[in-house]
């Protein structure tokens, strides 16, 4: 039906449109227009979506009949969960969010992502689970757009922030080495597969659907963090930052016989969750070291822990109770 | 493991936090705050979520073992679907959608509703299939907050809005005669079935996971068409509008042997698509006649013809060449 150069065009038309490059939050973020909150929330969300990326080429090598189209597709595999010689993307994406100062436990255990993000994520797996063959592989094709927005955003974030340096982008450089911008071996299975203008308009689809996949992220991103900035309840939030140390705020006093602390005017109870939270806090430790102790008492449910001690440690922080130790 | 009463305390916990109702979304649409256009687009969304409600309950239907489980939950089915002799939920709402200016067909096609709302919907649906029975029938209990939100919204709707009138919100004042928010057969099966702590965090879990669902499609509306308005590629635009008719702008005129346009300064070249479009206005009719006599003459590509109608005349709306008769 098209040849190798009409598909590239077709591609290049939804792409110009639709990718997420024209996406406000895209802009800021290279434009160095963001603050460091809001490019961890990127960081952590997209690398929800990148741990997902392998599992979705798994899918799709499962779905291929033909053994050199697997061996084909397995380079992608090979590309974000490494080989003896490399590491992987989904490990490079980690020197990005530990530069910006998660734990990598933190970061892997999917706490704190905006269920907008796993929606778009799951949907994009299940496409390729239930669509036809044709419409998963063709869905990869957004990596033509990718090229340049990775050039554009690399350069901006080197030059905007300064807890951005080279190694926490890695990720970025090495998708530069992997992804030509071509997509040679899709083009050319699309040239020997496709023979009906349904099946051109099935490809098509597949782009723009992809389109949305990434886009929807953005949208929720820019949503929760920029602009009208509603968090949803249990997704990352700022204020808590799991590199700090937290002391009770000025004036606020632990009554430990008591089970209570007393402020200028009031006193609160306490719970024993919160007692033994708020009398850790003399370690002056990080809260990730506060979470992990925690979870070392509790090793079952670590996420569960992890989650109800940062939501304390917000409500303690609103309520001027606690407060960053500089 | 827990009471009834104990479990509507904990679902209640969650919901009070949780649950849309504390949406800016959800509130300014009850408050009178938002306009017509914004109406129509939550109308429009919703309207997918709602027409996925019974193909859920089916899965739920299929994954229930025990006979008189299934006759209870299909009291579901017929509420959303209905019976011989009651109309069910899913074409109630289209009296909202209609009374909004929607053509049926194209509410029911699913175009322009937004990527987000799918992804949320169909994250609802396959959790409903993947997750167990208990979990899935744990994530209805969002109705228990329905109840005083419907009660809030539709007070709020007629007294704000005076396109909307009682026959418009018949969907939801149905509701309130079908769920009396206490889900009493649910918690009734929880009772009985739930026997270990991580049972109770299960089903917790599936109150937050549908809030999520449910928040998640509020936030798309807003960030969409509210604050900040970055409308996703295709989603359903306002300023198009199916029940209007167009015009040429003035001090434009089709010069028709030359299929282009002239305007005041320069001339536009249009394409057979845009000449038969802009052609066709002269007649004055409705856009959504001129996309069904489209439609007519390409029956194959119905939603294809659709949307590319509806974007050309934005396209040209936002260019200036045509503009709403009156």
């Amino acid at each position: 039906m098209l040849t190798k150069e009409e598909w590239m065009e077709e591609v290049k038309a939804i792409l110009a449109n639709e990718y997420h490059h024209r996406h406000p939050f895209q802009i800021q973020l290279q434009e160095g227009k963001l603050n460091k909150a809001q490019i961890q929330a990127w960081a952590l969300n997209r690398y929800f979506y990148q741990s997902h990326i392998p599992v979705k080429d798994a899918i799709i090598i499962s779905r291929l009949s033909d053994p050199q189209l697997r061996v084909q597709w397995r380079k992608r595999l090979e590309h974000h969960d490494g080989t003896d010689n490399s590491v992987g993307g989904v490990q490079n994406w980690l020197n990005l969010t530990r530069a910006l100062g998660f734990p990598d436990e933190y970061v892997t255990s999917g706490i704190g992502v905006l269920p907008a993000t796993r929606f778009s994520v799951q949907a994009y797996v299940q496409f390729c689970k239930e669509k036809s063959v044709l419409e998963a592989v063709a869905s990869s094709l957004t990596e033509i757009g990718a090229r340049s927005l990775i050039e554009t955003r690399t350069a901006g974030m080197l030059e905007h922030y300064d807890f951005i340096d080279k190694k926490s982008l890695q990720y970025f450089f090495e998708r530069l080495k992997q992804n030509d911008g071509k997509s040679t071996g899709v083009m050319e299975y699309l040239v020997k597969t496709v023979k009906t203008p349904q099946q051109v308009t099935q490809v098509l689809d597949s782009v723009v659907f992809k389109c949305q996949v990434l886009w929807a992220q953005s949208d929720a991103l820019y949503s929760a963090y920029v602009n009208p900035g509603i968090l949803p309840y249990g997704a990352y939030d700022p204020i808590v930052q799991l590199g700090s140390a937290y002391k009770l705020a000025d004036g606020i006093v632990l009554e430990k016989d008591a089970c209570r602390i007393q402020g200028p005017e009031k006193a609160f109870s306490l719970n024993p969750t919160a007692f033994q939270f708020i009398n850790s806090l003399s370690h002056r430790k990080p809260l990730e070291c506060l979470i992990a102790e925690s979870i070392a008492e509790h090793p079952q449910q670590s996420s569960q822990v992890q989650q109800d001690l940062m939501k304390l440690c917000r409500d303690l922080l609103e309520k001027g109770i606690i407060a960053p130790c500089n």
